[in-house]
């Protein structure tokens, strides 16, 4: 290790601070000492100076897929982000409940990392206690928990965006089309709603259950279902709020396909701003996954560099609306008169 | 340890290998042994078990995004079948050249998985060589390496069969859109580039390198500009593949906001079969990466867990054409009359 340090112009302690991973050593010094060590074929044990200092220079992060813009998004931010700070990222991909109920159950017995991030999932009191008792800092993304650290956008004032949207577009029978995973509503899903319905209310308009209906991006069925129970109500809706951008492209897929005209007989406005909502020209509420998950990064480097921060800190990320060509003034309903008082649309 | 061996039913040997995560244990097995753990806050320190194996439990992903589809897929199949195997999966953003060259100069000081996988990086020898001195298997995914352990489809044969289909409709300019990320021309990109050559050279039609036209879905400008050059040639092509079904969308977009009719005047198809593929009617070439996920993670514990196991072992997946709204037969050269005898369009 003197060879090492000496040829990287360092101290021993330096050297040793570097190979276990700490974060307290500048990216300058680390990349100084590891071409040293390189050099010297000096191949260090992480798992080693792990048992030294109890460090594992891991951070876990624990999502409910890897299949959507939005946790890509996330992750290509925080992976390198980690990188850089000498940090290995270790992902655990809970699809459904069963898996879910397995993890919770074996993490006793699991000490593999320095921090855990949490992404957007909604989890029971038990289980959040559960991670509570880790014994390493819990970091809640997408998503928040009284008392523990949490980043996220806010949900509900998105959702009260697209709503607000629609509304002053004229429309008054909006609908809401939330997803649910195979692991449960998610923690986003519950917000939106909160949102949707907030804003309706403040509007004066009373809610109409078989306004919400359920449906996934994964099932093409479903949302040609969906689409069907809200066309085939007494009285339709004139714009849909899609809880994310890929079911928004869905939805508007499955009306064109039935000739109803987006946005002429029908807006829908989606959540994300999703790579692909600029090319087709989606009204959508914009949000930054890869602020997030860089900003995750950075707060569990902290908390586990430093146990006197701040561990009920929330950071709450902004949301924009971007109108594009998929919402419009709502249509005037069918046999209205040039002279009608308008109210039969309200 | 006895006692966790009693509470689970079985031999303490098998308790030690268990929570040392091999994967020679049957999954019932392990789900016992770990509750029974559970049960006595038996926690086990992976770090130590590991210095006791050489093993970590752990297998290594390098990839360049995990912002799209392809990637997002394959880690979603590959994360829960490795956990149910009881090994975790750590990833590496590798975004651009200067992080892919920092991970191979630190690479020998690092011993911190049991496998690699390696997702579609058009390595150099040099580089290849390196991964051969990690002391572990290593598996190239989406891409193939003469004498190592690959998992992929034949990217040559999909982009044939997107070419001879445009060419069985009828088109003869025909272009190809590459993409180039910014850590280099990717492994796919390549290949798809050659299927592409071939197949127009067995046609009997020359190649033409304006027709080749490099573009990625991240920039849109970009996007304009290719398709620009493509529009102002002296003879324009009647159809475009695009290496993935993102940029075919893009190209989609780009063509509808200039009035180029898609697929009246213009063919467009991708490759992928991305999940919002279908919604939007887009002609495609079928892949499945989660199934590329899930082999290359069987193919990593099978080497890890028998050296003697055949590591030049290449598994070859399949791809379909999948013929949608997208791709059309070739517009008949303006001006041409029917009598024409056709010769203008070759």
């Amino acid at each position: 290790m003197a060879d090492v340090a000496e040829r990287a112009g360092v101290s021993a302690s330096t050297v040793s601070r570097t190979l276990r991973g700490l974060t307290t050593v500048s990216p300058d010094v680390r990349a100084r000492v590891e071409q040293a060590a390189r050099e010297l074929k000096f191949a260090v044990s992480r798992q080693a100076a792990s048992l030294v200092t109890g460090r594992t220079g891991v951070v876990a992060v624990l999502v409910p897929t890897l299949n959507s813009w939005f946790m890509g998004s996330a992750l290509s931010s925080l992976g390198p982000y980690l990188r850089a700070s000498g940090m290995e990222l270790n992902v655990y991909v809970i699809p459904d409940l069963a898996e879910r109920t397995s993890f919770f159950e074996r993490l006793p017995a699991r000490r593999n990392a320095d921090a855990l991030l949490v992404f957007g999932f909604d989890l029971t009191d038990e289980e959040t206690t559960r991670l509570d008792d880790l014994g390493m800092p819990v970091i809640y993304v997408s998503q928040h928990a009284d008392g523990r650290p949490s980043v996220y956008v806010d949900d509900v004032a998105g959702a009260c965006k697209a709503t607000r949207h629609l509304l002053n577009l004229g429309h008054r029978r909006i609908a809401f089309a939330p997803t649910v995973a195979a692991s449960g509503f998610s923690f986003s899903s519950r917000e939106r709603l909160l949102g949707y319905r907030q804003t309706l209310t403040e509007a004066g308009i009373p809610l109409d259950d078989e306004l919400v209906v359920t449906m996934s991006a994964e099932d093409k069925r479903g949302v040609a279902e969906g689409v069907g129970r809200l066309l085939s109500l007494r009285e339709p809706p004139t714009a849909v709020f899609a809880e994310y951008d890929e079911l928004a492209v869905c939805i508007i897929s499955t009306l064109r396909k039935a000739r109803i005209e987006v946005p002429e007989r029908m807006s829908v406005i989606g959540f994300d701003d999703h790579q692909m909502s600029e090319w087709i020209d989606l009204s959508t509420v914009a949000q930054s996954p890869s602020d997030m998950g860089r900003i995750a990064g950075e707060l569990a480097l902290k908390l586990i560099d430093d146990a006197a921060a701040d561990h009920a800190r929330h950071i709450i990320l902004p949301t924009y609306l971007i109108p594009r060509a998929t919402t419009a003034p709502a249509p005037r309903p069918q046999g209205e008169q040039e002279e009608a008082d308008g109210s039969s649309s309200l």
